[in-house]
């Protein structure tokens, strides 16, 4: 079968490959529609260690085409929401709560890319599908749905770790699309004031449509004396989604004593991260550092689509970009990569 | 000085009294706009036991007229918001941070009506002002932030402890002020699914305003049997805003296994509740039971004034009725005791 | 092959039942060591609803004697440790963190007698076996690591959903060995002075062993008058970890304003559970009622297991009559419905 | 009055100073007995700045000898416990539940030392007398209660931050007098297995008295190597109790994704503090980061007491040195500077 993704570190291409073999408590899916992210492009350039001859894409809308033996909520034809964390349930570490694996520091829960190809396929592979599969619920389109499986669920993330409270102030540093659903997040969170940091024009009007009520430039001047200065000694909250190295420094230097600072934020492994023992109350400030990967599963899609279903946000105001076709995959992969100041999220329709 | 409360149980009318005495660190205001709320009808009928010669008011947006000797952050003339919870912070109890002390299971923190004279009054008294009066903000009216000391910060209570996660399904029964403010509450931290159960034409269609999805009437039938079938099993979690002595089991009753009731209703001497064992889980079920008055202090009604100025809720929507006029005070708590449909809050303005 | 267990309600023989099937995640195992419950004498007597020609027993160490074809973790010859609750680790209900699953209001995830035949039998049944079994540790005993799976799991589950602070007054409503190993959870979570109640001379003997510092007893006059007074007006916590329909309206009484009330205990589809209106403050008493069965699967069982190896506790101080022989299973059995009062918990080496 | 303090940086010796004037809400005691503390020694070499003729010490057991006229709680002769963190409990920054104000990333509610002379005084000096002090139990040697104004505080808040569980494996970085009630804050957390790191054989002696179950030496190699090879990957949860700037970076490391780092370490203005990008999973590990000073308050103490009262805890092991006598606060003073091998914790009584 064919599938996009690095033929080796920094070339991306067509590939032919096996089609993967369903266990039994697994599912055989095509896409239905599928969204190239930064991680498949940071995979392709080498981010995470050099990778050969792997299909790429971790998001996706599905439809069923093979189901194992031991799988009961599902069968060929129904289209399903893809989440681009899918435990292996039965593994014992996961039985802490987190839904979410971690293996040697890593994201042990996040099979596509890492450990398997990719969904820009014609066939791809999940695990547990009983587990990890949604049906595509009524009254919800294909790509509203599509924009839950990373995007929403990693950027409201940030804004559960933060744990916002009714009024309190929030950053978000990085407002591509991550980080403008973790704007959204901080809204439907109760937070007061939203703070967006970022350049980008169409993506402060994306934020503000999304709850930021103030933007902040790094073309302004120093980000962290921006922000101290507009909330008189730091916010309550900083989610860092976006940004260099820098942002944690400037995250826990921006945050108020006694505030959180929640990382949805891949850094790389030539960045350097530097605790700013000053800012941190040299270690009594009660400022809580924390970061990781979205929990995945099934139960956590299903209550993101509950929010579509009943209007709470609409997801779609992050896609700038459709194309129809599998062969679009390499044009939107593309576009992704050379990053247009316009491009928000692109998506390719079967 | 007059006031307008309680002659006696069951007989409101126009008190003369002593103007109250300011100790060093408390204030007294004079009102600026204050709103009668059933508790103070309530209160007047003999609810929470007969009282005699008492001013009642516990809702207010005030004028400083004097401030004790070790006050720092308020003078004369300074136009606050006074929450209907004020805590004695030097009180050992309130270090265990719910902000609410309580004393033989009764609201400690509650001072006016219960302990004091209140706020239908020429002039009324604040204890520790520093800790509980907050500045009325720019950009908020005194109609707005008058909405956040009482209706509020009780109706979001129950969205806090109800610990709604994103795209819960929320039961609110009881769709007078405080109910309308549970589900704005819910529908601000995340919720999907919002059911309000209640009646009168005008708070329904203020619940849909403040981000209800369905509506649940309790003429057409059983409220436990219609929840159940539109969830297929029980709601995430249940608040209780309003309702008889059966809305305490039939919370349980509707609420999901591992599911919170979270309850902020005023229940009588004379009611008696009873605890579902069955649905309980004969004890096994998970289901968690809350109840409690908000917490007090300046720090929260900040917080509730900053979501009112970064336009997250318009409180406005509760004030059906307005009156001008201190004397106007009469007629606005004759109307909150007859309670005509049309009537959620009505405010007078001085 | 045999067992022993219901023959029809209020009947207990011996039963000839097929081997039961191993599906491909599952495993059988032999018992090596077993403990009847109350819980089993109250299923043998009709509580739960009828049963006929089921095996009783939860409570099992045991030697594997097969696996199915996906599991991987174990092989035949294993000594393992076997939880009283073993969840279908794949059911999606299972992700939002309490690793037990309810169904109707009822304990899915509780296998044993209730949807399939117990451990008092030549050969019994674990569903999942990879996510619910554990190795018995090295320096554990077969008798010590039996007083986990269910005694302590449910005992220190009381103590984890009463959220222990360091220094706090606990009670613990009922010393049988549920209670006993509350009262040991409740000590090993920071509880300064620990309230038992009960009456019988062995327990109470334990209870002060794992930890309690008071005894109150039904017969020396009201329970809730008794703590009261030695409080002073209400304990921070309370367990109830038996007693019979009276001890839901007690522990509301006998705890603080504040405070949380954690069950443990499983009442009976007779008993009548009413809820105190005014000691909950008439529901703004911020009283917090909890009550749940254990949590289920091998992570928890394992860090239980971890106390007893790092000498954190001595389970076996609950053992007061020990057996040899698979047949010795009735006489177990027997004794544990007579119940006599040096009775707290018999185990039965094979 | 006579006081023993810092003359000028690096310079300690007896001071003469005013009496200090005691406000309405306050009190001013004598000296019961006192604690010299590294803090103080600190403070003395210009750690946290240069300071001048200011008394030391924040460690005491006092007698009442002036209350302020609004103080209600306590009167003349009463013996006391004085919390080190004596927040003003009338600042509206203090209602986040926190019980420690932080004025620019600073610890506001600590007073002594930094804000005003401390208890190395004739007379000293406690702000809000009502809501800062406690009785001396009966049946608590003024010795043992002298060891939780700040050693047990703190200590215990390295745990209460590491949310230890049932079984935990816990790691105490630093084996000091904090360090030390550390592990006994773990141990009364439930933590299974204990390592202490550190080198001193009085320590070691101690800790294990504590409940450390294993040591690790710096001089045994890398001490994030010999944890993960003890613990198979990681520890569940690392207190820093103690160490170089290097102990930030070695906790991350050393710690389970998933797990938490709990500072309760005063890092050095000239400290570096570095977060390993890596070990911290490149922003996705789940390490959650914690670092801050003890609360403050009567409760919080009042609380630490009861554990001390009802035997859970015997705190005087931390005390290797006893003094008699006010003039013996230099003495035991300059051997906290000199700080030799056996000492972990010296006493002076007056």
């Amino acid at each position: 079968m064919k599938g996009y993704g690095v033929i080796t570190t920094g070339q991306s291409g067509w590939l032919e490959k096996e089609v993967p073999v369903c266990g039994p408590l697994d599912a055989l899916l095509k896409p239905v529609a599928v969204a190239p992210c930064t991680s498949d492009v940071h995979t392709m350039h080498g981010g995470g260690g050099p990778k050969k001859n792997r299909i790429l894409g971790h998001e996706a809308v599905g439809e069923v085409v093979e189901v194992g033996s031991l799988v009961k909520r599902f069968k060929k034809g129904d289209i399903v929401v893809v989440p681009c964390v899918t435990p292996d349930w039965r593994e014992v570490s996961l039985q802490d709560g987190l839904n979410n694996s971690h293996d040697i520091a890593s994201m042990g829960s996040f099979k596509f890319l890492i450990r398997k190809d990719g969904v820009f396929a014609e066939i791809f592979h999940v695990n547990e599908a009983d587990s990890n599969l949604v049906l595509l619920p009524e009254g919800v389109s294909a790509e509203a749905a599509l924009m839950t499986v990373d995007m929403m669920s990693t950027g409201f993330y940030g804004a559960e770790m933060a744990e916002i409270g009714f009024g309190d102030t929030v950053v978000v540093i990085g407002i591509g699309p991550v980080g403008l659903m973790s704007v959204a997040g901080a809204s439907l969170s109760g937070a007061g004031r939203i703070i967006g940091v970022g350049t980008r024009p169409n993506c402060i009007e994306v934020a503000k449509a999304y709850g930021a009520t103030d933007i902040v430039s790094y073309k302004a001047g120093d980000i962290v004396e921006q922000v101290l200065e507009m909330t008189g000694g730091g916010a309550d909250k900083v989610i860092i989604a976006g940004g260099n190295q820098d942002a944690f420094r400037q995250a826990v230097e921006m945050v108020k004593p006694k505030g959180i600072v929640a990382n949805v934020n891949y850094f790389d492994l030539s960045d350097t991260l530097s605790m700013p023992a000053l800012s941190w109350g040299l270690g009594m400030s009660d400022k809580v550092i924390k970061g990781g990967f979205c929990p995945g599963g099934a139960l956590r899609i299903e209550k993101l689509l509950n929010l579509i279903k009943h209007g709470r946000i609409d997801t779609t105001k992050l896609i700038t970009h459709r194309f129809d076709g599998f062969e679009k995959i390499e044009e939107a992969f593309l576009l992704m990569d050379a990053k247009p100041a316009e491009l928000i999220k692109p998506v390719v329709f079967m």
